[in-house]
């Protein structure tokens, strides 16, 4: 069947990712292939920008700028946290309508594929022909049905190469080390961490994600019995650990410290769930003098420069598929991946309501009891990274003793 | 004249950085072509592998296994953070002696110049011909006579790579986000956040150093004017910033808190001066509902893979020109870099003395009132980064609007 002629719609949603713009341009560039689609327009801060008209007619923007764009992190478009309601949806409808636009395309999470969904169906209460495809994207790796969400293989990038130069810090000058890593209900990013080790006295040791119940008793024991073997711990930790009631380490260990403050200290920010962690390794283990943390905070998800190739490529080709679905298929969706043997990837469409709403956590075969992870998830996650930088810890034999035959503390 | 036949150690001290493996493999492989240098020892823990006779040999590691070494961060013969007093430094000499070592190389930053003095006073107090070289390194820029300090450009390239991005993601969702840099006592790693920045209103818009006294007031009615004027503020913050007492701004927030416990609050780790700022501005400027910090923490000196060019380069020259300095003059000292026109490097040695103990400060010619850095810090700092990724904002005509004339808030 010959599709409608009319204007096409592409918006930004959610935290962005340093390969959303891969998509975008993947997007753009495979739209303006096509005769039917007249004009290729860019939503300003995402659905915010539709409501509010500011469009960006990218139908004839030079291809070698937006190849810059394209290796450039964060959302080109400018993002936005709103969640559409109904009406909200339905005035975003109006001003797609109003601007004939017949394809619309948003790259987010699992809430813009929900947004999709409902101006769907405000189109097709109207019998207005409007295609909707959802672009995946996420840091956190948590859509369902697809395989793994562009996106992720380079914060997953940056986490690994984070930890493995910081393992190195640390066997240098030992010390408990803990790095709190993004990802509040799903562990894919904390469990990255591992990805770039190449033994298993290399950091991190342990490994909380928030699939599991965290308990303070059983951490404080974890670093000691990790530190008495190898003279330092490295801990990797999901911002969203939780308690057996579900209710985040962060609010109850910060809850201790306001209720000695009469209420009054108020602890919010990125670096307190590290800090309130250090706190109880000090008090709990006091022999141990050396406890720092780092809150790895937004560099995971915009840092300038570490991009997983693979991740790249993907989220290009996501953008690219999602405009011949819309041009070849009947149907709306959202993109997702099929992994294909070892290592592979298909694209296929799926539908919108698959993908909205509910997010994945990790399976269960890719946690090792409650601190660790297993070799079934670092099969699954090391192709995703693309190609880690050479990591080589010296080797050479020792030279005998002359004066001493013990050695000092 | 003829150098003295013998044996040669090296060792790494401080903080590592993700070039301090250049310089030990630029000097171990220079140290291999001289038949007087007979085995080249790296001491394991610096000083304190020394004093424990934990040597290793490096006469016969292959250079292949070295050339990999070379490029992974932190220190590969392991660090320490001892600061030899005159005992321990006799106790240095006594184990170099009975190693019948005559080339002694310390990598490090000021301590380490120190120690190498000391240690060299006590050679010659029994007349043992000992040549004692320190190698500079510190991410911090601190060292007095140098140029600049290889290590610097990489933490440099980290860190302004970090606020990069950073400044895309709060473009792409706006607020006020406060970055905390290391740096103790000199302010070059913060003011190394402006170095990728293309247009003024691009972040970070404040930045504060240790070399100024910081005021809250002042702080929060900086951020109100960029908030203005941006819709968004970002904020680069030295570690180590004082009030007018020279208190670290850190432990008087703290303070605060702490008073409010009743000294029950202990608070203490890397993400505490990023939290405290954070809950200063909120209460400052209540109508600013994201304010989010960061503290980039340990990996600003040890994240694997991004490494400026340039840095790497003159790391490694600065290890092999220690070792032709000291096979072809009669001084000890620390080998030191000139800047040559814009840009080149001549590499000479200065005494040990001038650069032990005392660290440098930024001049005053880099630092812009108390809340921004010079163009004068940007020439000067922008060569030693090395090549910046790829960066470029989405440039496109807007589409007039149809339906709307005013923007909803």
């Amino acid at each position: 069947m010959a599709k409608l002629e009319g204007n096409l719609v592409i918006a930004q949603g959610g935290g962005p990712t340093v390969v959303i713009n891969q998509s975008l341009v993947g997007a753009v560039l495979k739209a303006r292939e096509y005769p039917q689609i007249k004009r290729v327009y860019g939503a300003v801060h995402g659905v915010r920008g539709i409501v509010n008209e500011e469009f960006l007619d990218l139908t004839e923007v030079p291809r070698e700028h937006l190849e810059d764009v394209a290796k450039t992190p964060s959302s080109a478009l400018l993002s936005t946290r709103d969640k559409p309601d109904e009406a909200y949806c339905q005035e975003i409808f109006n001003v797609l309508k109003a601007h004939d636009v017949r394809y619309f395309f948003y790259i987010g999470g699992n809430d813009s594929a929900d947004t999709c969904s409902i101006v769907k169906s405000a189109a097709e209460k109207v019998q207005y022909d409007l295609q909707v495809i959802h672009i995946p994207k996420t840091i956190d790796n948590d859509l369902q049905v697809t395989d793994h969400c562009p996106g992720f293989g380079s914060a997953a990038k940056f986490v690994s190469q984070a930890f493995a130069g910081v393992n190195l810090d640390n066997l240098s000058i030992p010390g408990v080390y803990i790095g709190v890593v993004m990802g509040r209900h799903a562990g894919f990013l904390t469990a990255s961490s591992v990805l770039a080790k190449k033994s298993e006295d290399d950091g991190p040791h342990l490994v909380y994600l928030p699939e599991r119940i965290f308990s303070i008793d059983q951490f404080i024991s974890d670093v000691d019995r990790i530190y008495k073997r190898y003279g330092r711990c490295m801990v990797a930790v999901s911002e969203g650990i939780v308690d057996e009631s579900g209710i985040p380490i962060v609010t109850k260990l910060s809850e201790r410290v306001e209720q000695d403050a009469h209420g009054n200290v108020q602890l919010s920010g990125t670096g307190v769930l590290g800090d309130l962690l250090v706190r109880e390794v000090k008090k709990g283990l006091p022999h141990i003098k050396r406890v720092r943390a780092d809150t790895f905070g937004y560099l995971q998800r915009s840092f300038l420069g570490v991009v997983s190739e693979v991740d790249a490529f993907e989220a290009r080709e996501v953008g690219k598929k999602a405009i011949e679905f819309a041009m070849t298929k009947m149907e709306d969706g959202s993109v997702a991946i099929k992994r294909v043997g070892d290592y592979a990837v298909e694209y296929f469409l799926t539908p919108l309501e698959a993908v909205a709403k509910v997010t994945k956590p990790m399976p269960d075969e890719f946690i090792l009891n409650n601190n660790y992870i297993t070799e079934d998830f670092i099969h699954y996650a090391l192709p995703l990274i693309g190609k880690l930088p050479v990591c080589e810890k010296l080797s050479a034999p020792a030279v005998p003793k002359k004066i001493k035959t013990t050695k000092k503390t």
